[in-house]
C-alpha cells in the first residue's frame, strides 16, 4: 500500500496526516482508539457510501455507535450539533470514548467540535471524504458550528489524533465539489507555494479529469502547506491567518446567500479574486498576477465574481465576520503570487470600489 | 485598600486573583479590557444589586452590553447559553472584544463558556458574587453546561484573565448559599491542606457569622490551594481529580433531585461524607477522621447523607459521570485529613454498601 504521512508538528499533539488511495480499506484504525466506544459522525449521503468500511476498520473491539445527521452547511448549528452530544451521553462515553469524523467540512467540523467541547475534550479522528476537506478542512483543529448570523462564530481549537485522507472517496464525489475542492488547492498556491502554483496552472485540466497522480500530488502538497502553517501558529495570532484569504468575502457571500446555492469553495474563489482586485487597486498586486490569479480559478471551472450583492451589505457581512478587529475590516491581500499578507490599514476606497459602493456613501460603522 | 493577590502560574496565560473587601469600587476594570466591546453576562438576582457597580468600574472607554440570564442551575443550558453567543453576535463583538461574568457559579461557568466557543475563544473576567464562586469556581478555567442527563457534561478550559472577588458581595448572600460555599472550602482542608481543615474546625462558628477576617482568611486559603492545583495540573490529567472529592456522588445527587432542592454545595458535602464513609469501609481512613468529617459538615449546617434515592439509581448516574473511565467508577477517595487521592482499584463491596445495595444485586455494567 502507498501511504505518504504528513506530519503536523505541534509538539505533544503532533499527528499525522496519512494520505492513499484504499487506505481506509487496508488501515485499521484499532490502534487509534484509546477506550472501548466510538461515535462515528457521518451524514446521509456519506453513510450507504463508507459507513461499513469504518466499522471494518474499527474491528469488533469498540463497541461503535453511529450518529448519521442531515447533509448541508445549512445543518452545521448548535440545535443539529446537539444530536452528537445525546448521542455521547446516550451511550456513556467518558474522557477516553472516541469521536470520528467520517464526511467532507460540515462533518468534521460538527464532530471535531462536540469531540471539543464533550466533558471538556476528548479525542477525534478526521476521515475526510471531499476534496476540500482532505486539503484543509479536516487538518489544524478549527472546529465549529455557524450562527445564523455568522459562519463559524461558535467553536474551538481541537486537534485530531490523526487525519485519514483516502482518495478513493473522491470517486464518489461529484464535479462541482471536486471543483469547490480545488478552491482551496489553489489558495495555497497563492498564499505561499509560488511553484505550486505554477504547477497547478499545467494541472488544472488533470485535475478536473480526476487523474490519480494529479490529484495525489495536490492533497500532499497542500497538507504539506497546511501542515506547516498550522505548526508555527496553531492559534491564529499571526501567519495562519493567511489561509483566510479570501474567505472575509467569501464568508459575507454564503451568509448573503445563505448557505445554500453557493458551495463553500465557490464562494472563498470568487473571494480570492475580490482579494485579488482590492490588492492591484492597491498597487500591491501586477495586473498579470491578478489575471493569472482570475484565470485558474476560471480554468477551475469556479467563479471569479460574487453574486449580485448591494456593496453596503455585504461591507456590513465582512464587518460581521470573526476576523474584523476593533470593528475595521482586516483583509488577507496580495503582494504577488506566493505571497499573501494582512493588511489592516489600506485605503478604503480600494475595497469600496470593490464592492461597487458609490464614492460619498453612508459607510456604515463598525 | 486592603487587596490580597494569589496568582495563577499558567505560564503566558497567568492570571492574577485579587481578593478584598469593597474592590469592585475601588478597582477600575479598564486597564482589563482589550478591545472596546465588553458583554456583562450576570442573572436576575445579581442584576439589581452589583450592574451598576461593574458598569462604573468599565468606565467609558467601553461600549457595554448586559445579557441578563434566570437564576438557577436549572437554567445552565445550551438552549440559556446562545442568548450569551447571540449578544455577542448582534454586538458584533470581535476576538478582541471580552466577557465579564458577573455571578455565582452558574454565571461563571455559562458566560466562560460562551467566551471560550465564541470565534473560537475570547477573553473573559470572572466576578464571583457567592462564596463558592470566589473560592472554586471562578478560578482553574472549567467552565460549560449542563446536559439534561449529566452535570458539566458539555464544556472546554478557557482561563479567565482575571478573577475579581469583592468580599462584600457576600453581604448580599443568603446564610443558605454561604454554608453551601464553605462545603468548597472545607474540601481544600480534606484533600490537601489538614492545618487549614483545623483552622476551620476552629472557625466555623465565626465563618457562619461571617466574621470578615475568618471569612477573608478562608477565601485567600482556598484560592491558594487551588491555584496550586490548578498550576500543577491545568487539565485535569491527575492532581487536579483531587478537586472532584465528593463530586461523583455530588453530581448524582443533583441529577437524581433535578438540580432543584439541593444546591451544588449542598450535595458535595453529602458526597464528600460518603466518600469518607467508603474510605473508612475500605480501611484507608480512621474511624475518628470519618467523624471528623461529617462533624465539620454538621456544623456548618450542612448535609452529610444524601436524600433519599435507590442506590441502584446512584451507582447508574455515578457511572454516566464524566470522571468514570471505561465504565469503572473512579472516586476520590481520603488516606487521611489533608490527604485524599484517586482510587479505581477498590472493592465494590464498599461502595455498594454505601449505597444500600443488597448483596447480590444485579450492578449494570458500565
Amino acid at each position: 500500500m502507498n501511504v505518504t504521512t504528513v506530519d503536523v508538528e505541534l509538539g505533544s499533539r503532533r499527528y499525522p496526516i496519512r494520505i492513499g488511495r484504499g487506505i481506509l480499506t487496508a488501515d485499521s484504525l484499532t490502534d487509534r482508539i484509546q477506550g472501548d466506544r466510538v461515535i462515528v459522525v457521518t451524514n446521509e449521503t456519506v453513510a450507504p457510501l463508507w459507513l461499513d468500511r469504518i466499522h471494518s476498520a474499527l474491528g469488533q473491539g469498540s463497541r461503535v455507535h453511529d450518529c448519521v445527521l442531515p447533509d448541508g452547511e445549512r445543518f452545521k448549528n448548535l440545535e443539529v450539533l446537539q444530536r452528537i452530544l445525546d448521542t455521547a451521553v446516550d451511550n456513556r462515553c467518558d474522557r477516553q470514548s472516541t469521536v470520528v469524523a467520517l464526511g467532507g467540512g460540515v462533518i468534521g467540523d460538527m464532530a471535531g467540535f462536540a469531540a471539543a467541547i464533550y466533558q471538556r475534550g476528548i479525542p477525534f479522528l478526521q476521515v475526510p471524504t471531499t476534496l476540500l476537506a482532505q486539503v484543509d478542512s479536516s487538518v489544524g483543529g478549527k472546529t465549529g458550528v455557524n450562527h445564523p448570523r455568522g459562519k463559524n462564530m461558535i467553536g474551538a481549537f481541537h486537534q485530531p489524533r490523526c487525519v485519514i485522507a483516502d482518495t478513493a472517496t473522491l470517486d464518489t464525489l461529484d464535479d462541482r465539489q471536486l471543483r469547490a475542492g480545488l478552491a482551496e488547492v489553489i489558495k495555497y498556491g497563492l498564499i505561499a507555494d509560488r511553484p505550486f502554483f505554477e504547477w497547478l496552472e499545467a494541472s488544472v485540466s488533470a485535475l478536473l479529469a480526476r487523474e490519480p497522480a494529479a490529484l495525489r500530488h495536490a492533497i500532499e502538497q497542500s497538507c504539506r502547506n497546511k501542515a506547516a502553517i498550522v505548526a508555527a501558529d496553531e492559534y491564529e495570532q499571526d501567519r495562519r491567518a493567511l489561509l483566510n484569504l479570501g474567505h472575509t468575502f467569501g464568508h459575507a457571500i454564503e451568509t448573503a446567500t445563505g448557505y445554500e446555492s453557493w458551495l463553500h469553495g465557490e464562494a472563498i474563489a470568487a473571494g480570492m479574486c475580490m482579494a485579488a482586485r482590492v490588492s492591484e487597486r492597491l498597487d500591491m498586486l501586477t495586473t498579470d498576477a491578478r489575471r493569472r490569479t482570475e484565470a485558474i480559478f476560471g480554468a477551475a471551472g469556479l467563479p471569479t465574481e460574487p453574486p449580485p450583492i448591494d456593496g453596503e451589505r455585504m461591507l456590513g457581512l465582512m464587518t460581521g465576520d470573526k476576523k474584523a478587529r476593533h470593528g475595521r475590516i482586516r483583509l488577507v491581500l496580495m503582494d504577488a503570487i506566493g505571497a499573501a499578507r494582512v493588511v489592516e490599514d489600506y485605503a478604503p476606497k480600494a475595497l469600496e470600489d470593490e464592492l461597487g459602493i458609490p464614492p460619498n456613501a453612508e459607510v456604515p460603522a463598525g
